[in-house]
């Protein structure tokens, strides 16, 4: 799956809680499948705060915007209204200057794996350049929480 | 429904159509009523670009941010997967320092009226404060248009 | 505002609380107009989980879809990314065939009124034909809860 | 990308345009990532209205629904509001009982590739159960398009 990134084996993960709203449910009574990538961000946000690597806190504080350049999901149950979840967000480290996760989502009343998904992002810089070296900040990340 | 701010009458339409996609619809088979705002502004920016009154274009051209500050929808039948519709969009005058729409959505198919609303903007300056009196391109782009 | 419908004075509110995403905000930096249809939902619906009066429960248990006839909404200050919220939804009584709610929601820290709005409800069966006279389950209801 | 899935190498394409709207653009001013999904399935489903393989024609005359079990984005380029797109997307043919399709989203005005992506769907029977052999209509219809 992630063939064409080296991982140095380091990962930290977080788990968050939502709960389905009813506007997410399609007309076919099952949560509509684009919906999974808006709780993939939740996961990762919640990660974020936890860890001090939000989106607004890498671009406010070190100027660098993050945009996912890769993401793939494997569905494999699928979930009801008013289902609450549990997402498990884990940074996956990497040499190269991306930030990887991995995810799996559970349903909290049976225990079932909904699904697993993976993301890439890289760091562009205020000129909307492409960052090839990982910058300071997070090489300082990975030493305080890896 | 607009007791509170004077019109003068004059008014400006536009049409443009969309066709309901299948994440619209919501699990009782009809489309979910949030989404109609989506609508209401898909009608709102044909006409801005037919007549540049564009968020985009009031932004950048003259500075200001145009907020909605009310929206009212009246609805009255329902969409369903794959309907086209027919947005009108109706600019309403007022002398007050505000954007003023009228909407009507009607099914193509049928030409049902499915629902009608309002939306009322106000003009923000690049501080974010209210402006009181009207700005003068939009005194000008009246002489032009109405 | 509800000019339409007689009110018998008799309220129940409940207030629930939900955090701003990051797709939820738009362009401008803050949250777009039209997702406080969603938090109106939210709010509704943990109003509902909480007395016994969600769509499910009422589509499951009594064969009524409820569907929003009327929504208004009063947006009088802008939400930016992070921020909680609560929504405060308070049922509002009238002796129409009618569910009638409004609502005020505030940000957490600062307890700045962000928007008032109200939405107005019908009932109809499964024929889908709307039903003028109130459903006995929603008297019980009202006599039990009121 | 596919490497579980064999493919026979039959193909057939269909282009659809959509037009970015002001609702799908993020704080940073490019469509957020999530919003993509919707234009794949906007593709796929203007490709089911050409090739009557839509989500509703397979479930209402043939009884399967076709949930989608895998999606996976490479993300290239950014969108930006009122940027004019064509999707292609392009049926791929495999042996085994899925519809799969790739993807390629470009902008109009620089023929720059945004996008590519992938998804595969199953088909579960009206009590939910996956099929493991390939519906005769779906043989049918590879017969009569590819």
């Amino acid at each position: 799956m992630k063939k064409n990134i080296l991982h140095t084996g380091k990962t930290l993960s977080y788990e968050s809680e939502i709960k389905i709203r009813f506007c997410e449910v399609d007309s076919m009574g099952i949560v509509w499948h684009g919906n999974y990538v808006k709780y993939l961000e939740d996961g990762r946000e919640a990660f974020g705060r936890k860890f001090n690597l939000s989106y607004m806190e890498i671009y406010k504080k070190y100027g660098y915007m993050t945009p996912i350049v890769k993401i793939e999901i494997n569905y494999k149950k699928q979930l009801f209204y008013e289902d609450e979840i549990i997402i498990k967000t884990t940074f996956t480290d990497t040499p190269a200057a991306k930030i990887c996760y991995e995810y799996e989502i559970k349903r909290k009343s049976d225990n079932e794996t909904i699904l697993t998904a993976s993301s890439t992002q890289v760091f562009m810089n205020k000129n909307r350049e492409l960052e090839l070296v990982t910058p300071k900040f997070f090489k300082k990340w990975k030493t305080r929480y890896l």
